[in-house]
């Protein structure tokens, strides 16, 4: 995937870093940012959060907001990723949420966010398909997010 | 992948729950526990810790033995998969450590630990290939240890 490569490649030019906070995607957007080797220059860790306990106790997301969204909405998608970025002291935290399905009457909805050191964007998209392409595609389109993000602050 | 299955499966069955904490791996044995639709009753999350700061800040590893192992031994595995366990209190925690590569003189040198109430496993391996089988064949060899481990504690 060529935007991958070139993200990657820009970071590690950059001197820049990531870190991620995962709901849906459960780790996949992790493994993409570290296909490269000598990823460990860029990547340097994530917290994945599939519970509302895991979202609650790293990002001190309330409970009432967790109960009230399932745990997949805009602020938290941005409190996800600015707190990636604060946990493992990076210049980019990005983060995934939202429900990959196959049931349930929001299957597709998704959040992502990116958040470096001019403040947070977050994109909520409906992706379609089945759990897996639900979860792979989001993790693709956070590789975008976060390169768009990068090239824009340069 | 049958065994994949038939872990999500019994773990269902038996109420237990599952963490991850992750080096090498980057996510990917996390985004195999999640790949069934549900799997939220059985997994809660997990730390992926890439970098020694990360393995540092979340599991209490001192920076020399960091440092002497790069980051990887068979003791460091264990306090992994002990460390997930009781951070997101969970029955089992598993973890991976290891040189995925290309390059270096311990290319596919692999640890997976797996902690339950009884204690904790650890097996060491060397997985011949790429830099991206040496990560997936090392998240598959975690979900048949993990199946061994929970079915031996039944």
């Amino acid at each position: 995937m060529r935007s991958l490569a070139n993200l990657i490649s820009i970071l590690k030019t950059k001197n820049l870093t990531v870190a991620t906070a995962e709901s849906c995607s459960s780790g996949y957007l992790s493994y993409l940012l570290t296909k490269t080797a000598g990823s460990s220059k860029v990547f340097k860790g994530g917290i994945i959060v599939y519970s509302l306990e895991a979202k609650n106790k790293f990002f001190k997301i309330p409970y009432p907001l967790l109960r009230k969204t399932q745990g997949v909405s805009s602020e938290i998608s941005k409190t996800l990723a600015l707190g990636a970025r604060k946990i493992f002291k990076t210049d980019i935290g990005a983060s995934i949420l939202g429900f990959a399905g196959p049931e349930g009457k929001k299957v597709g909805l998704v959040y992502i966010a990116v958040a470096n050191k001019t403040g947070v964007i977050c994109k909520k998209m409906v992706i379609k398909g089945s759990r897996d392409t639900v979860r792979k595609k989001t993790s693709f389109l956070a590789i975008k997010l976060i390169y768009n993000k990068v090239v824009s602050s340069l």
